[in-house]
């Protein structure tokens, strides 16, 4: 099953996360971020609204009837609602789980909600969780892992704590076990060739763009 | 004097750092950034682009002539080359520095840019440093401030360094010795009145809302 996961920044323009969506066998939208999806026009096999229902009116949560989940509680935010949901529903066997719509608008939430990834991933250890946006894709890691890739990927690490420590290979400026206390200080390299690898103890977010640097 | 830094991300479009750039003493643009500004027609009393130049042709660095300040180091980016160079120029004493259209476009270049703030205030101790987006203000702290403030601002606080730990006053749901390993730890708090406090041993990034919470 690919199950996505509609959030409420900016709804995607891109080919990639708009494939996502297309391709979907579920979609789980972030509280109003079903407003955007509905008026898309895109033909969606099955939905579900999950959230804290902040930004929906009565008669929207009537409207949406039993497609709408409401989850009380404030410490985490409705990214983190909507995926609880959607692997308590699919399970992480057999299905991926693509998170759009996530950046763009406030920063502080496209902040909040990329540093979920690395909560997600230690939340759900071996779930295929990706976050795909108008400029590339994000994944958190930690140990080590290999990257399908091309040349001229541009490639950004992101420590998720101060004195995270990453090497790489076939990177155009490696990193041999650099440690990061600040978040631009891995950011804007270059892959080489088709695959690269990196390797850390601490959780990263690594960001590639769709497209070469030209 | 108030000097505007001028990144290549989104332009803004909002009051808040338009009027930044409306009411500067002097403009340093990173690289491109100079043709969005050039674009605008906003009468900009003196202005200098600082950059590695690859995102400049010849032909523009021919026409800025004596305006243009190649700078070819590659370990720091465009908005570092700025800012270096507006406090050579400038110094600290009697100087604010606004960086606007820092973020939007890819997001390892907002994170990046972001992130920059806590180095730009470990490098100048005491300068006024604070960046404007399209949807609030972010600086950089450490140790004891005060903020003004209105009811139902928002305020994030996010960790330069896992295992910051933070505390409040004047925020609907206290900080209390919080300790961050996550960016969305300490996101989308509420001001309940004129002012709050923030107090960390370690670097934060504080972001605000210029609008309070409907």
């Amino acid at each position: 099953m690919n199950i996505v996961i509609l959030a409420a920044g900016d709804f995607p323009t891109r080919p990639e996360p708009l494939c996502a969506l297309r391709d979907a066998d579920f979609v789980v939208c972030c509280d109003a971020a079903c407003k955007s999806l509905l008026h898309t026009g895109f033909k969606i096999p099955d939905y579900m609204v999950v959230g804290d229902g902040d930004s929906l009116t009565a008669t929207d949560k009537m409207l949406l009837g039993d497609k709408w989940v409401q989850v009380d509680e404030q410490d985490y935010n409705d990214l983190h609602k909507a995926m609880t949901w959607a692997i308590s529903r699919f399970g992480i066997q057999d299905s991926t789980f693509t998170i759009i719509g996530a950046t763009g608008h406030r920063e502080d939430h496209t902040l909040g909600n990329i540093s979920y990834l690395a909560t997600f991933a230690e939340e759900y250890p071996g779930a295929d969780i990706e976050m795909l946006t108008d400029y590339g894709r994000l994944v958190a890691m930690r140990g080590e892992r290999r990257f399908a890739s091309f040349p001229r990927q541009q490639v950004s690490v992101f420590p998720m704590a101060g004195g995270a420590s990453v090497s790489s290979r076939g990177l155009q400026w490696p990193l041999d076990g650099l440690r990061l206390d600040r978040w631009w200080q891995a950011t804007l390299n270059n892959v080489v060739a088709d695959s690269f690898e990196l390797r850390s103890d601490s959780w990263l977010i690594v960001f590639r763009t769709y497209d070469p640097k030209s």
